[in-house]
């Protein structure tokens, strides 16, 4: 089956496997379980899980080993979102063309749901019946650096302290590869470490491809920020620029912005060449990534 | 040794172990790691660091495996006080004589902090290369599940949600089981796990004990908010009488209230008979707890 035939099923997967590492909106707190659930399992493109799957694809590992990685991932950024979303921070009242969650609810609710969605995560990957000891204690050591000061945390971090300053292309590259970067980048090295027989030039290629793709996702939201239309992208258009947030396309051009993206999906691709037909799930997730629309 | 003289070189043992464990402030992003190190390493009277090794006394174990319990469940601990500090949740200025993280720095850069410590505990865990990797798994489940929305944030939520309606005793006593006591009562299980000759009766007398001196901690924390000085507990006293939060002195009044810690502390220290000499470190600290003047 084609990955695109896949998709839907892969989407429905992890969306049955959030459902049940989320306690039930009646389970008490009652508030606080509906936000996590409003926030983790309100839409979403869940590219991340998708990249989950696919690398597990080109490896072939079984599809149940992969749940608490893709699970885990998705509720980080899940969390992530949330807390981005707040009056401190970027001030959203749209994402997914839906109230963020201090809107829907409240401030102090949106606050606590995220923090109760971290440890979920982690959770799910401890508790999980398909994995070793030894691939659980690899998995959370890769995301809790991916995800903490030095990765997804940190990446924000330099983001918000970066707002109506002029970036370098490189230190703009450098913030998105700890932004979206590094939680990309571990959605497919986090499946390396299941697989028994990786060499090294297999592992560097697939982090290749890992970084070239995150890095075309960050520019084409970028360009999409700029292009969008708020009913297409779910948030308001133009939010970065009223932040007064540097962006690929104003460092860049648009055009030089859209070359880089194709590039970086190039670059990417040419490094799956070694694993055959494997990998096309992989390469039809890079396309789908550079090439979408919202 | 006894274990008052033993506090200083616990309490040094887990300060060293959180400033090798927390990013130094002169790497990127610094401001993010300078406030991540100010809310974990202020001060503070670590006693669930405290705790761990005290049951780690008890149980013989060797104490390079409590360091990263310790570490992780005071990560936690940290990320949880700068968040409950937040305009959006308690909105407290002070926290141990010290402007808290948001007034220190600024609210965003609290947030982040404290997201980021929290992925930090657990990586703690998982690099420790003086436990198993079954070790590993047990102790990140068990700590995942304290302090996620069944356990302390879930705690905090309904505290939120309790401010300014009037509580039954039994309700007080499940939000400061959950607020406060899961995490202190992780603080022996999780060192339980890694004993190899606990039998049933010794692991429900250990969690006997904890839950005991869990719930004495808050009765003391509300006894200590309506009778304290500001410059005594670092906070400013009354804090939560002037949020209208319901206190074990409002419902039960203060003697009954004084009363009732002491019980606890009884029958806590009544659970430790069967370990003998081993478990004075855990009567010492029960006390400490219980008598305690900040």
């Amino acid at each position: 089956m084609e990955f695109s035939q896949q998709l839907g099923l892969y989407t429905q997967r992890v969306n049955d496997c959030l459902d049940l590492a989320l306690p039930s909106q009646h389970t008490r707190p009652e508030r606080l379980h509906d936000a996590m659930r409003y926030a983790a399992l309100n839409g979403g493109k869940r590219v991340r899980p998708l990249l989950v799957y696919a690398t597990g694809e080109c490896l072939q590992i079984e599809p149940a080993k992969l749940d608490p990685i893709a699970v885990a991932i998705e509720l980080i950024h899940a969390f992530s979102l949330v807390h981005d979303d707040l009056p401190a921070m970027d001030n959203d009242d749209l994402r997914r063309g839906m109230p963020t969650v201090h809107r829907q609810f409240d401030e102090a609710t949106a606050i606590l749901a995220a923090d109760a969605l971290q440890p979920l995560a982690f959770q799910a990957v401890a508790v999980s019946s398909a994995l070793s000891d030894r691939e659980k204690v690899g998995i959370i050591g890769k995301i809790s650096q991916a995800c903490g000061s030095l990765g997804m945390t940190g990446g924000q971090s330099i983001d918000l302290a970066s707002e109506g300053k002029s970036l370098t292309g490189d230190e703009l590259k450098t913030l998105h590869s700890l932004k979206t970067g590094a939680l990309l980048v571990v959605c497919v090295t986090a499946v390396c470490d299941l697989s028994r027989d990786l060499n090294d030039d297999e592992i560097t290629a697939l982090n290749s491809f890992a970084s070239s793709i995150g890095l075309a996702f960050q520019i084409r939201d970028d360009i999409l920020d700029v292009e969008g239309e708020t009913h297409v992208i779910g948030k308001p258009a133009g939010a970065d620029e009223r932040l007064n947030k540097a962006t690929w396309p104003s460092i860049f051009g648009m055009d030089a912005s859209l070359k880089q993206c194709a590039e970086l999906l190039n670059d990417g691709v040419a490094e799956l060449g070694r694993f055959g037909e494997r990998a096309d799930g992989l390469r039809w997730l890079a396309r789908y990534i550079v090439e979408r629309a919202k």
